[in-house]
């Protein structure tokens, strides 16, 4: 007979958060409510009594060795404050809840501690709003937070760490350091600054053509109001990532402007980048990281005849295709019936073939 | 005594709709919601049929001569349907509801037809659906209609157009061809590529690095998945404008790139980009084409004494910043009330520091 299972590292606390922040509070605020010890510290003493003022934590006193330390400062300091908490608390697992995660590692691996107890991570949920007055303690259910080991991480570190994750709601995505770097420059980063791009242009716009935006614009232009401090750290902390996609953009726009001046002619390459721009939204997956099954819709009338939806369905099942969702139009002033369909993407063109090779008016 | 003020045009139909896809047939569906008899035209006659059958006009015949003429077609044959029609219905006002203003009206101008009855028009509405199945009476409801006369129109022809605006439920907005054109490239034309650029960055990601997309992502790529088409289409008919605002996003990216190279000792050029960002973003005015009046969100915590919410209300009326809205955050497991205030972006600052200064806890 072998001996029992070695324990799974459990979180049972105390958890210590540096920086009584947005995130931060958050943190404290979920571990709190499922029953966990939480301390809270904060360069500024006035923001961590603040966080400890609604229920997010208690103040640390001398005794209180943390089991986990979140590290939660602004990425300028993240890596200094890792290295902080590493010394100081040396039976501790350290993380963190920055944006960028070569550079903190890169610094604590430079600063000569014992960096087994580190794991990287982020948290993929953020608001307009900052501070421990905005936080909540659901701010991180059902987003995404990356763990981001380095080669030398203690597994069990890794496993308080991705504990920390489940308690707090999000949903695990385990990438190392560089490969979460890349991502968010692709995913956050660049967008972000398209963004920015675009609406740095309408600070010149005459308010009679300002009256004509809708929804479009604002929708491309809402991360373009995020804090300049806290993104111009964020934005140098990965310059090689960001910049090396800049500059496919930037030969994206060279080309664009080629085809543009080319007139008529030479509309393929316009033609090109519009198609993957379709090919890249489509790439994004559904909410919760599901992967993406792209509901198309389909219109169609519906006969004034018994019976109809029923012959409809029946086509619908021959081709093998799931109708997902049924909306049927009652507008009183139309003659018709409209019926609003949605089904998988990759079934659309098969049904929208089989209902007109049956006489239905259909259309996509 | 002077006779009477000469009658003032009124919209009394038939209107002939050129073109029955999700424009076409919304306009029809609109006139004839208010009475007004409407006749459909398509290139396709079946597209044509359906429009009918949905309750958007009437099939034309030979008699039907129209008051008025809404061209609704693709970009590339805007001027040329405009021209047919001026040609073919002597008598009528013409209008058309295209993206882009200069480029057709230059192409009626050279036709040598009259040209006093042609009156552009641009409704500020649209779907991510197409055809006129995905037609709806109320798709200009409280959207922005630019009226754009060329300085030959004729006023009776741009009041009957003005009344189509007004009968269809949207705001007029009166603009020249060419300042409508510079509008559209920058709120729309412009916003759609950088769209674009982002998401064709896409379409190389890892599947691991996809899974951290969030809101943010989704808010700056929508709009790509625009049709390439007719994004096509309407970007070549607006290629002057828009390269003209590309070039300057490309100095924009230029010094970005130059700041990101840098490093943090060259962190100016993005602060400054980044600032830019957040004023354009707050340049856009809100919905309906209000002035954008920006609240401000406070947060504060609440002491648990009687009265305190009144000497809140008060120190707020002492400095003159009106409360529009307050949430109180019942979550029982906090020790402390949280109040979430909604003030005029204008008087924020100052209601935070009336509050800061009599002992309350604020933060923004």
């Amino acid at each position: 007979m072998t001996g029992p299972a070695p324990a799974r590292p459990s979180l049972h606390g105390p958890v210590l958060v540096v920086g009584a922040g947005l995130m931060g509070t958050s943190v404290g605020l979920a571990l709190r409510r499922r029953g966990v010890p939480v301390l809270l510290d904060d360069a500024d003493p006035r923001i961590a009594r603040v966080a400890v003022s609604v229920g997010a934590g208690d103040t640390p006193n001398s005794q209180s060795a943390p089991q986990l330390v979140v590290v939660a400062v602004p990425p300028d300091h993240l890596g200094g404050s890792v290295v902080d908490a590493l010394r100081r608390w040396p039976d501790a697992a350290v993380t963190d809840v920055g944006s960028v995660k070569v550079k903190p590692l890169t610094e604590v691996l430079a600063a000569g501690v014992a960096t087994q107890r580190y794991v990287g991570g982020h948290p993929m949920a953020g608001s307009e709003r900052s501070g421990p007055l905005a936080a909540t303690a659901d701010l991180f259910e059902g987003r995404s937070w990356a763990v981001t080991p380095h080669e030398h991480s203690d597994p069990r570190a890794v496993a308080l760490v991705e504990e920390l994750v489940q308690v707090c709601g999000a949903s695990l995505v385990r990438l190392s350091p560089a490969e979460h770097d890349l991502a968010v420059a692709r995913i956050s980063h660049l967008p972000h600054l398209l963004s920015v791009l675009a609406a740095a242009q309408l600070t010149d716009a005459s308010p009679g053509g300002m009256a004509l935006t809708g929804q479009g614009l604002r929708d491309v232009t809402r991360v373009a109001s995020g804090d300049p401090r806290m993104w111009r750290q964020i934005l140098s902390a990965n310059a090689e990532a960001v910049a090396g996609l800049l500059q496919a953009v930037r030969e994206d726009l060279d080309r664009l402007l080629e085809s543009l001046h080319g007139g008529a002619d030479d509309a393929d390459g316009l033609v090109d980048l519009l198609t993957r721009g379709v090919s890249g939204a489509r790439a994004i997956p559904g909410k919760h990281g599901q992967p993406s099954t792209r509901a198309a819709t389909l219109f169609l009338l519906i006969p004034d005849e018994p019976g109809a939806l029923a012959r409809l369905f029946a086509a619908a099942s021959e081709v093998s295709v799931n109708i997902e969702d049924v909306r049927i139009d009652h507008d009183p002033a139309r003659p018709v019936g409209l019926l609003e369909l949605s089904v998988a993407e990759e079934g659309a063109d098969r049904l929208v073939e089989a209902l007109n090779s049956r006489g239905w008016t259909v259309h996509r």
